[in-house]
């Protein structure tokens, strides 16, 4: 009877046609159900099933085409983890990826996949292209910007949003219909190297997180009593070595958020503001991600000049803005990547840490050729000799700084005056 | 000898004259310096030592009394603590208080101690201000913009500085004149309840900080094994009660300050950039204001819309940068002010956290009537009846929000096809 | 046949059931065919026209009355042009009211009509709203974001967009159903007195205006070979004379859209980016709007800081960004008026200027208490007797402003020794 | 006597010991005097005076000449013309180059003038470098960050400020010595192509400026009464071409100098806040930066998307802001050009105007290929057949859009309860 309901309401709701319709498919329930009913409500003449690998973890790829098996289709299996590291972890590492605390991951992680399977879509000459998202969420909106940025004229299909679709009820349907939906792996489907989104916008205002919940973080009560010290390299922004050792970005990410999680950094709990001005309670887990831009960060107040340090914090903050609002492909998120690229050139250099229960300490920090740090300039303990700054000056430039205030004094007793 | 080279030097330099200074005195060896240079070098006919009470704890007042009787001064106390806090501390509070990592604190200080001064030594018919800064730091600015905000006329006289004396010189100096300096008392004179400056500027790359340098952190190694839940209510932005207990703000803070500093919160080290755009590493212990500021964030991140998050960071760290670099009387700092006192009045409500070595963990929020977190409407288990919000309506407000994506797309094709 | 077409759409649309309904009525095309809609298509029982006055004209109002008659109905009229010019447009005019290049104007008349109407609304236990906007422009937003802040629960009819009309539509639609729609009167409905909207978002790129188009200004070829003199004086940011005369802001607007016209100020013709981020070109004519922000912005440089300009215009720009996508209830539009509201307690004094053929060029500014301009300090012809400025002071202030750029030769010299 | 008073307090001043000192000569007053002092005062042993074209006209080159042979000296002149059009104007424009009103130019060429005197100064084995600075204005900063950037060793004499010299001592002391000094020649030795500065800081708050004073311009009184169509083609952001033909850039600003300025465009009369926060009032004129600017920004208002415009009217202002405050070789200022320069690819296309009597208006726009303005979409006339955009969409997009304000709506509700 329930079934009923659902099957009446996708009945009355308008289904446009479709002949080829290729399908953003992950092999979790939603992408598992949009294939079905590609099948037998929007009755598609052809189905190209797509999986773009974005380092997401081989568990879900072995899923995927376990399902994909049950369902009888043959996803095409795009690799994009090259690109995902190369093109997009760099620049968000770049950019200190920081939306109100949340390290910006699935936010690109779904505009690349949107884009990949766009492009293919297009090749192919498919006339549609189906996605999973709810209607509650951030992806829906996206996945639909890259679409018709990369191919326009394609209808989109977004059927658990446009039938209205609870989860139970896609479950319902799924049973009904005789469609394959074990258990949800591990880490859920919001899952990258960078960030784990645990149970997105789902988590109510005091409801407790387990300790099972979280796949890399131990919490910092229950992690190690001795600390760990780790040091990272960086070459122009970007982690390239880790205790001395190098590594490609990828492994240096993986191994980090072992090492970090394991000492109880990297969990997050904040409010966020999502595209559409909701708030939601939002958890995630990134203990690389966490350390990285700590350090990374620290390095760059070493090598920035202040006014750098100003300006490319709110540049920062736009960067983050835009790509978790579905904008990886807006000109101005090109021209702030133009900016960033160029603010990197000097930061060079390696911090050390104490890892040790939720806490990143830095204990140790090179001063590398690119470093702005001059104390000897500055030392309150060295006399005016030898250095290039004697601080008698100051006494002139105090007075030179001092004269709008002289100015303001002047005002303010005019006005005074005049209101007497 | 050394000490004859010190003499040349002050008398090569041009003394003005002086007749009636008043002084900025607190007892350390700075203004007890500055007292004697008035006597000896100056020749000032009349001394009008003031010390200002900013809450920086008796210890400091009494060896301020104590050095005075030596010198055979009686210098005016100015008690400015209820002005402290109720003026300054809290419109950092709201503002976030937050320069480069620094919850601005000294230099709020310096500023009010400079604005009683000149207004005491103009209303006392002084002639000068001495005050005890280095040309190597920040202060010397500070309180000279505030000296011509209230009393441009008076001539400013910072010896330290204007003889280029080193820290050491000045001590040959008082040994010279029979000058009384004990040692330093313990937090030096760069402490107030919000946070405490341990050796600014003074502190090369990697030098480690002892841990009797701390006043009230223990560091998270060495904390307590156990944590320790604590509830702050906010009230308008200002904390006004611990564990459910109504406080005044100068108690509550000073009870935080035991509290979280005994389980390793507040410790800080960065890289700031002074006034004179010079990087130092400066070390901060500030156990309450790191945790006040922590979970008053998250108050603000449930009750404030996001553009109001968005635009109330860059007002806060202009904030910051003004009281920072001495502009606190500065026309646009009480703009700022207007802004942040609006945006506060919604930020009421209770946050609970548990403390555990140097750990702050959110672990409750109450939802206040003026949060603006509703999950009933976007929660993603929900259906769409009762809310009002249906996740229907998003097919269409995804389209509208992607046009602009596809006239990007048009675009991008005319100008490819162009370039062909 | 075309009637039936459209008749047909309209059944095709899902009618909600309305009971009471309010009309935000103006007596123009929309509003006058939204009340035949309430009765033969949405099947009000009762219909609740209102019409507001901001001070659209008389004419405007006439027009209405007549209309109503030949529609059987009684509008309430309620007069907000007190609120409007107080509350509304004295903060656009302290905001510098400018959205790139447009003096927001429209955007907020709407806004007031729709909180105006929604109170009313909800007071009378109507259980919707009628407006008259079509689906491609800005006021649809403005007005619904408006009536959900004051009546929620208020079901809201848009029936142009919602029955997808265009406007050949709509007169077809009246003519089957003996509508009375005479000529559309001058000026449109989108004129206030601070800015007169000329064909909202309809003209093509290249379209020439005619000069009857225009009701107040004389295009630059046409109008006068003699020049005007006008002194407009402000009060904290508020004209309050013209040539000496006190007048209230209304007439003092009034007077000015003549006087300025007539010699060719005020002519706008930009490209708008809309609320939803699609371009238009937009035509405005606004001569005292242009006049008087012109003159302001003149005394604001004269009156408020160096930092106080830099930050205000990025205020400023958030102001009118926030007005124009109709969030004028937005509370961060709340926390920018008081930070305005406190930036203009300086901006009092007298401008002067000619208008010549389109040019507004000031000839006279008085330099009032409040005045920051102290040319007897820099003057360059001056010696440094007398000021408080001495030019050898900047000898130091140099060397010490110079410092980081000394240290950033130090660091390229190092860099580049390693690069070789 | 006079005289005898000012070699008095230049003997008082502590005259730093040169040996070879390199001399930013153009032939001027200052920089005359300037070789003088190193001869009389600071006696040199070896005078490298050098003057850089920078594209300041014949004119002053031949000052500088027949001086230079008066004087017996021999400048070396290093041509800089097309290093400051193609490097320094090139980005001004791009940047749209405005600080407070005025097109940035001077502020660049001191800059490109003391990074190359400072360059050949090292290369040369100088120990010192001489300009004419007086010690009121922005200058001297500019040049000193500059000569510390390329020669951070080399000593900076600045004789005007550091002998606190006026203007008629100055002259005096020409007398006194038989210093050639004829009569300034016109424009002074602010003149740049892009901007000519007019007694910069000295012109009191109502002095007028005479007619003669203007290089280009005629005053729109006094210009023609028929207007000018011009039409100037950008391509990405740089004018290369007038009414159709193309010219190289200093070309084209030399004719639109003379045609803008005919028809009374550019006249600039301002309030600005010099380096030390200070204001003075500016007079300039600059006919074909004026207008290019304009025309410039209104096919960005085409060309980009909103989000561009807003955020790059911040980068643009601090742009300015650090180029006028001498920071052209600070990195912030590499990382804005790298945004800019990204931006302005697309700002390719041909605006035509009319000047009238100091008016520029747009008569024609093209619609280039890198447009954004596509009309057949949001036109308020068009039916929903066709393009890709519904009106009926916005419906639902209202809704959603509306959601925070139904928020704010509930929350105001609970808050008043509570309040009562």
């Amino acid at each position: 009877m329930v079934k009923n309901e659902i099957l009446d309401r996708i009945e009355a709701t308008a289904i446009p046609s479709v002949k080829k319709c290729a399908v953003a498919y992950s092999g979790g329930l939603d992408s598992t159900l949009g294939i079905e009913l590609l099948r037998r409500v929007y009755k598609a003449n052809e189905i190209v099933p797509i999986t773009v690998d974005v380092g997401q973890g081989q568990e879900e790829i072995d899923l995927s085409n376990r399902r994909a098996k049950q369902l009888g289709i043959e996803p095409r299996l795009i690799d994009a983890r090259e690109e995902f590291s190369e093109e997009w972890l760099k620049k968000a590492i770049k950019a200190n990826s920081d939306y109100m605390g949340y390290p910006v991951s699935t936010s690109m992680t779904r505009q690349l996949i949107a884009g990949r399977i766009a492009s293919v879509a297009e090749q192919l000459g498919c006339d549609s292209i189906l996605e999973g998202s709810t209607g509650r969420g951030n992806d829906q909106y996206r996945m639909h910007n890259v679409f018709k940025m990369f191919a326009p004229e394609l209808q989109i299909l977004v059927p658990i949003r446009d039938f209205d679709l609870t989860r139970s009820e896609e479950l319902d349907l799924c049973r009904l219909w005789d469609v394959p939906v074990e258990e949800v792996i591990s880490g859920g489907d919001d899952k990258t190297l960078w960030c784990r989104s645990i149970a997105s916008g789902a988590v109510a205002l005091n409801q407790e997180i387990p300790d099972e919940t979280w796949m890399w973080l131990v919490p910092p009560e229950k992690s190690p009593d001795r600390f760990e010290r780790i040091s990272v390299r960086f070459e122009q922004g970007i982690p390239d070595s880790l205790n001395g050792q190098k590594l490609p970005l990828v492994e240096l990410i993986g191994r980090l958020n072992v090492l970090a999680g394991e000492h109880g950094v990297g969990g997050i709990d904040i409010f966020e503001d999502g595209i559409m001005d909701l708030k939601s309670r939002e958890i995630y887990e990134a203990p690389a991600a966490t350390l990285i831009l700590k350090l990374k960060k620290d390095l760059e107040a070493q090598c920035l000049t202040k006014e750098e340090r100003e300006f490319k914090t709110m540049v920062d903050a736009k960067w983050a803005f835009l790509v978790y609002h579905g904008q990886w492909y807006h000109p101005l998120k090109a021209e702030l990547d133009a900016f960033i690229e160029r603010s990197q050139k000097v930061v060079t250099g390696t911090v050390t840490a104490k890892l040790y229960k939720g806490n990143v300490e830095i204990v140790r920090r090179d001063r590398p050729d690119s470093s702005l740090f001059y104390p000897e300039i500055r030392s309150i303990t060295a006399g005016s000799d030898g250095g290039s700054f004697d601080q008698r000056w100051c006494s002139d430039a105090a007075k030179v700084r001092g004269l709008p205030f002289e100015i303001l004094a002047r005002r303010e007793r005019k006005m005074k005056k005049e209101a007497t």
